[in-house]
C-alpha cells in the first residue's frame, strides 16, 4: 500500500494564561513539566496579543487560566489562546478554569436577562476547546451548558479534610449561608461524619410586618463549631451577616470553608474585622497580599488540578477525583 | 423596481401530539382555535406516522405534546411532528412541553453518566425548534441547554393562591421535601405573607451509628398547616415519608403542592392511604383515571399556557407569567 | 522541548444497549471481548438511566442497539449511551444500529409529513456519534443522512448461500413482493447464477373495470422454485399475499428470505399458516419465542458485524463486507 | 414604548443564472414580473463573477439555474449567487434547480465513492439557501438530504396528459427500462388509467452460459403502444437497447417519456436513427438547436415552477404539485 | 383554515452598550427614537449584567457599542447585551460596533499566533447576531469573517469633504504612512479630485550599512499641503515619525485625517507637540477630555450610522454609503 | 478491563486531482510514495465520478488539486475527492490548494456582490477538510475564511533567492504594479538586502483634465533593474503596461516575478512581444506547452509542499516554511 507509515505518540503541554501565575508554575511541578513559553502583552487600548514560543501541533495542550478582576480580560485572553492553539495545530485542546466566569448568572431570575454562562460556554466552544475542567461550579448544571466532556472537580474533599483534621474533635454543624445551597451542606455534614445541618434564611417576620427583614437561623446550632460553607465569597456580605447570625443564636464560633476567594471589596476588612474563627480557602483564584488577613487560610488546588491533567492525558479514570469519599 | 409586492400577515395555530388531549383542547379554547388537524398512527414496531391535514406554510406554529408514560414515545413524536412541520415550511415552530423530558438528569451526578436532559434540549433544537415553553423546569438551569429562547411558566401563583383561599387563615409552614429544593420553598413562605420554612432532611444520626438513616426536620413544624412543595411526584416515596416525619415532629396537618403530578405506581395508593390533607397539583401531565383519589385536586394549567401563546404570537411581553406576584 | 511524551496506542470497547442482549453477546464472541459493564433502568415514567460500569476515556466504543418495539424506547437508549460516552471522554463513537430505525420512512410520499429517517440521522449525529454501522438500509440513499461515514453492510451473502446450498439443485427464480424493490431481487438472481426474475404488481385490470385491485405477477414462476425476497418482513400482509399469487401462477414451491424479521402481529401466525416453505432471515432484530414458528430459520448477524467492527477498529477495508461475492 | 413601528410587507424576486435564460423568461412571464438584472461574466481561468443591478434587501427571492454541460460551471455560479444574495440581505432565498446536479451519484455503490448529491445539498446549504424547489429526484430520499424545507415537483402529470391525449385511444403499456425504477412506471400505469406494465432486465442466461448479456423483456409487449418511462436521458444507451429489445419482443411502436433530456452525445443521434416513434421531455435542462431531432417534444415546465413559487411566497399549500392526480 | 390570522408589522429598536452613551445619543437622535432603557452594572469581579427595562419581543434591534479601553470589557458586555436580546426573543439583531475589536489582528503573520478578528465576528454569531455594521474595517476582508451579511460603511466622504472644503484651495498630496495602506490613500486622492500620492517606507540604506532604519519618502511632497490618511491612530508613533519625515522632505504643512481616533497615551501628547497642523477624525471612539488637544477635530459619524440603520430597517439600499461618490 | 488494547499507528497517503499530475509526482517524489491511486472521469455533461483504488480507512490523507482553467470543475473535483476520502473514513484530510480559487473576489468592492473566496472556504470545510495548505493568498486575510488550521506558505524565499543568484550584482528595485501590494514588494526589498521600492500608480492628472488615465511611476527607477512582483499574472494587462512605464521612467531593464502564473490569454503573447527580460514563476499552476514562451522560467514549487506536508505528518514545526528569511 501507499503512503509512509510511523507509530503515533502523544505529547503533554501545559499553557498558561497571565492572570494567576503561580498556580500554573504549581500545576507544572505536578506534573513535571515547564510552562510552554508564551509572549504575552496589551496593546494601549487593551487588546491581548500573544504567541507561543514553542510549537504544538499534534499535542495535547491543557490551558489554565485564572479569572479574578479584571475578568473579562483573562476570559478573552484565555479564549484568544485557545485561538491561536487551534490554528497552531493543536491536536486536543482542554481548558482549564479553575473558576469558571459568569457562573453565577446560570439562568434568567427574570424576562430580558442574558443567560452569561451558558454564554461563555459557547465563546469557549466556538474558540476551539475540545473539553474544559473547571472545580466547583455554583451550579452542576453548568456541565451541561458544554457539548464537549467537562471533568468537574470537587475541592471538597480538600476542604473537609482540612477541617476535619483541625476540628474534627469538637461538636460540629454543617451550616449553609441561604436556602439555595443547603445540599452542599449535606454533602460536607456527610463527609465530616454525619453532623448536624443549619442554614440561615432571610425572612421577613409575618407577625411583626413593621420589622425589617432579618437573617433567621434553621436547624440547631448553640454550643456548637459551625462549619459555614460556600462554594465563593465574594464581597462576604451574605458571609457576614451569617457569622453574626449565628453568634446570636448562640454558635461556640465559626470556621467558614469556600472553594473560590473571589474577595471583591470590601471582603477581606469585612472578615478581618469580623467574629469568624478561620477562613478556609482554596487557590482557584489568587488573593493578592493586600487582601491577605490573617484568619485566611489557603489551600492549593493544584495537587487535584495536576492529578486530573494526567489522568486525562493517560486516557484514566477522574471518576474519583470528582466525589472523593463522598 | 422588478418584483411582487404584498403586505404581510401571520397566522397562529396550534398543534398537539396524542399523549394528553385534553389539555390541548383547553389552550386552544383559551385561544378560540381550533387544535390542527393531523393523522397520526403507530406501525406494529412502535414506528410513528404523522401527517398534517392542512396547509402549515409560513405560520407561527405553537406544538404541544405532554410527557407521561411511555415518556419515549411521546418525545419522538413531538420530535416527528416538529421534523414534519419544518419540510412543510412552517415560518416559526414553538415546542410546548408542559413537563420537561428527563428533566432530573440535568446533570452528572457520577462519572459516566449522561445529561440527558441536555440532550433532550439538543435533539429538540436538531428537530427544528425555534422556541421553546415550559413550566417549572426542575432546574432553571435547563433553559441555558437551548439556544433558542425558552419561555419558562411559573406554577406557582397558581399553586400557592389556590392554598392562600382555602387554607390562608390557618398557621401555615412552608416545608421543602429535601435539601435541594429550599430555594423554591422559600419562593412559597415570601407569596403566602411571609410564613415560616422548613425542610426534612435525610441523614444518619452520628451519635447513634447502629441506627438505620432517618428524616429529620429542620426547622419548626409542631401545630402547623404544613405545604409541602416539591416541582414534581413520581412514586411519591420521599413525599410520603417528609408527611410522616412532619406529623412526628406534631404537624397539625399537611397539604402537598406540585406542579407536575407524574404519580408513577405506586403513587396514587401511597398518597390516597397516607395522612395528607390534600394534594393539589396542575394537568401539566394527564392523570389517568385509575390514578385518582380522593384528596388529589387537579388544576388547569391551560389558562397560563394559553396567555403565554398568545403573548409568544402577538409579541406581547410574557415576563409577568414569568414571577407572578413574586 | 517542555511536555510530556507517550506512545500512543488505543482501545475497543464494545458497548450495547438492552434490546438485543443475545446479539451483543454473539459479537463480543466474535471480537473475543466482554461486552463492557453498565447499569441501565427505567423510572416508572419511562425514563432511561444508565451508567458504565468502567472508565471509556480514550477508547474506541462500538455501541451496539437493536430496534424491535417498543423502537422508540430502545432509540432514546440508544441516543442516551451515546450522549454518556461522549461525556466520558470516548475517542471515537460507533453506533451498530443493524436494524435502521424508521428507515422506510425515508422522503415525503405527500405534503406535511416527516422525513423520519433523516430525523433519526440527525439524533444519532447529535447525540455524538463519529460513525454508523448498520445493515441492509431499506433505502441505501439513507447513507446520505449522514454526515458520518457509515459502514453498510449486506446481509445477502449470508442469505443467499443459505438458500443457494439448501434450494440450489431445484429450478429457482427469484421475486420482488412489489415494484420497488426488484433492484435488489435481480443481485440475488445474479448471486444465484443468473436464474430467473419477476414481481408482484398490485393493479386493476382496465378491462373489469368493477373488479377490485388484485395483485399480478409479472415474469415466469410456473413450475419454479421462487425466492421472494424483501428487506424486511413487518405485518407479512404483502408477502403472504405474494405467496399466494405466486401459487396462484404455478409455482412449485416459495421460500422467502428477509435481513429484518420484524415479526409485528400477526406476522407469525399469517405466516406459520401460509403455503410458505421456509422463511429464512438474520437476527438483526430478536424474535421472541411466541413469534417462533415451524418454517423459520435465523441466521446470526453477528460474523458480519464483529468483522466489520474489527476492520473498523484496525483501520483495515470493509467493503469486501459491502459487496460480497456480487 | 422606544421605537419605530410600521406594517411589514413581502416582495418577491426572481434571479436567474446564466445556464437556461429561456426557461427563466418563461417563469418570469407566468409570475408577470421580470428576472432581476444581473451583471456576472467569466474571467479568463473560469471564475465567475455576478453582481445585482438592484437592491434585494429583504426580500422574497428566487434564484433560478438549470445544470446542463458544463454541470460544475452552472453548479458555481448558482452557489456564487446565493452568497450575494446572502449578503446583499435577502430576507429568504429559495433556489430552483428543476434538474438537481449529481442526482444519480446518491449513494455509494461501493467502497470509498462520494456521495455527492448530498455533497451538493450540503454546499447549497452552506452557500446560504432557506428552501429549494426541484423537479423529479432520481432518488425521492434526496429530499432528505436537505435540513432545509424542498418542494418537490412532479413532471409526470404534465408528461402523461400528454401521452394520454396523443395515444389514449391505443392499446398502452408501460415500461421501465430497468428494474430500478419500476415504481415510477407502476404510477404511470396508474395515471394511465390502469394499464399494463413490464420492464427490461439486463441477465446473463445461466442455460447459455457462453452468450454475452441480454436484454429481457418481463411482462407482456407483443402489440402494445409501449411508453417507456424514465426520469432523464443521458446518452440513450439503456433506452435504444429497450427500444430494441421491446420491438424484437413484439411491440407495436414505442414513444419515450422523461423528465430531463440531458441528452449527451451520442443521444440526439441514438434516438434520431432508433425506432422510437416519439420521445416527450419538459425543459428543465435546455436542448441546443443541434440536438434537437424529428422526434422530440419538448413541454414547457415553468407553468408549474410559476405556480410551485407564487404557492411559496403566498404560503399557499403546493401539495397539489406534487402528486398531481395521482 | 384554523388558527388566528393577524396583519404583520415590524419596530425598530435602538440599544446601546455603556462605552460611548454620547454616539448613541447621537443615533438615537438620527432616529428619531429613545435608547432602550437597560439596567447594566459591574460586580466587583468584573462581571458584567445588563437587563433591558422594555419588551423586545419580536423587535427589529440595533445595538450598539463603542470598543475603546478597556476594550474586553465592552466587547463582553457587547456580546451579553446580544445574549439577553436573543433569550427575549428578539427578531433580529444587528450589532453595530463602529470600531470592530482586534481588526487589526487579522492574520497570522508568524506562526502560533491567533486570528483574532475571526475570533471576535466568530464570538458575535455566537452570541446571537444576524447582521454587522461596522465602519472602516482595517481590512476589508474581515466583512468575509462573517457567514451574515455586513454593512460596511465609509467614513471616506465625511472627512474627504471637510478637507476638501478646507484646503482645497492647496496644492494637495495624499500621503499613506506606509506601505500597506496605499490603496486607501489612492482613493483619498481619487476623491481629492486626482491630486498626488506618496507614501513612506520603513528602510535600511544598503549603502550605509551601519546606519538605523530610516524613514524614506517616496514620491513627491515638497510645497505640498499632504494629507495623511489613516483608518486608526493608536499611540501616534508611526504618524508622527511620518509627519516629521514630510516636513524633512520639504512638505508645507501635514493634516492628518484618520477614522477612529484610539488615542493610547501618549498619542493626545505626541500630536500636540508636533508639526501637525490639524488631526480630523470621527466619533467612533470616545475621545475623553484629557485627550482633547488643540489641533483635533471629531465629526460625528452618528449621521451615517443613523441612515444605516433606517436603510436596513426599511430594507432600502445601502449601497450609496458604501462608497459615497468614490 | 474489557476491551481489546493495540499500539497506535498512523499513515501518511497523498490524493490528488487531475489538474496537474506532474506537481502530484514532485510532491510525492519528494515525499518518497506513490500518488494513491483513483479511477475518476466525467460524465458526458460534466459530472464528476472519483473512486479510490485503495483502502484510506484511518489514513492521514493530503489531497492536492491545483486551479487552472476550467477553474469550477477543478474545484468540485477536489470537493467530491474531499467526501469520499471523508466517507471512506480517512482520520484527517488536508487540502492542498497551492493556488487558491476566487481568491480575488476576498471582499465587497461594491453593494450586492458575494464574497466568494470565503464561500469557497466554506465549501472546503462542509466537505470535510480539518486542515488546509496554500501558497501566497492574494490577501493573508484569507486564512481567517478558515476555522481550521491554515499552513499558509511562501514563494518569496525560492523566488527571491533565484533572482538574487542571477541579478544580485545589479542595481535592483523592487516595484509593485499597483498600489495595492507594496507591503510585499517591501518584503522583497528587505529579502534582497535593502534595495529601493517603487511602485506604479494609476491616476489622471488634475491639471491636464482631458487626458486619459495613465500609469505613473512612484519612486526611483532610472538606470535601475527593475523587479516587478506580484502574487499572480492573469491576462498580464497591468503588468506589461508596467513594464512600459518603468521602461519610460528610465528604468535598465525589468524582471518578472510572480507565483500564480494563470497566464490566461493573451498574457503569453502579450509576453512574450514585451520588453520583459525574464519572467520567474512557480509551478502552482501548470503552463501548457502552447503558452510557454522564451522569456518564462517556471520554478518548482513541490519541494516548499513536500516539506509542508512532511512537518504536518510529523507534527513538526512549518513556521519556518512560512516566513523563510525573512
Amino acid at each position: 500500500m501507499s503512503g509512509i507509515v510511523t507509530t503515533g505518540e502523544k505529547r503533554l503541554v501545559l499553557a498558561s494564561g497571565r492572570a494567576h501565575p503561580v498556580l500554573a508554575q504549581e500545576v507544572a511541578q505536578e506534573l513535571g513539566v515547564e510552562v510552554l513559553p508564551m509572549d504575552a502583552w496589551d496593546f494601549a487600548n487593551g487588546e491581548i496579543y500573544v504567541r507561543y514560543g514553542e510549537s504544538v501541533r499534534g499535542t495535547d495542550v491543557f490551558v489554565l487560566q485564572s479569572h479574578p478582576a479584571p475578568i473579562n480580560t483573562w476570559l478573552m485572553e484565555h479564549l484568544i489562546m485557545i485561538d491561536a492553539l487551534k490554528r497552531a495545530s493543536a491536536k486536543r485542546i482542554t481548558a482549564i478554569a479553575p473558576s469558571f466566569p459568569y457562573a453565577r448568572q446560570d439562568k434568567k431570575h427574570r424576562g430580558r436577562e442574558p443567560i452569561s454562562a451558558r454564554l461563555v460556554a459557547d465563546l469557549y466552544e466556538t474558540a476551539g476547546i475540545d473539553r474544559m475542567i473547571s472545580v466547583d461550579l455554583h451550579a452542576p448544571q453548568v456541565q451541561g451548558y458544554f457539548k464537549a466532556p467537562v471533568d468537574h472537580l470537587m475541592a471538597l474533599p480538600l476542604l473537609a479534610d482540612y477541617v476535619s483534621t483541625k476540628y474534627g474533635d469538637e461538636d460540629l454543624t454543617v451550616v449553609s449561608p441561604d436556602a439555595g445551597r443547603i445540599r452542599v451542606a449535606e454533602q460536607w455534614a456527610k463527609r465530616l461524619g454525619g453532623v448536624g445541618l443549619a442554614f440561615v434564611h432571610k425572612s421577613r417576620d409575618p407577625k411583626k410586618p413593621n420589622q425589617a427583614v432579618a437573617k433567621r437561623v434553621i436547624g440547631e446550632v448553640a454550643g456548637k463549631t459551625c462549619v459555614l460553607v460556600d462554594d465563593m465569597i465574594d464581597t462576604a456580605g451574605t458571609i457576614v451577616q451569617a457569622i453574626e447570625a449565628l453568634h446570636a443564636n448562640g454558635a461556640a464560633s465559626v470556621v467558614v470553608a469556600t472553594t473560590h476567594p473571589i474577595l471583591s471589596d470590601p471582603a477581606a476588612e469585612r472578615l478581618r474585622t469580623s467574629r469568624v474563627r478561620e477562613v478556609v480557602c482554596t487557590n482557584t483564584l489568587p488573593v493578592p497580599e493586600d487582601k491577605q488577613f490573617e484568619q485566611l487560610t489557603q489551600l492549593s488546588i493544584a495537587p487535584l488540578i495536576g492529578r486530573a491533567v494526567r489522568a486525562v492525558f493517560d486516557d484514566g479514570s477522574v471518576t474519583s477525583l470528582f466525589d472523593g469519599a463522598v
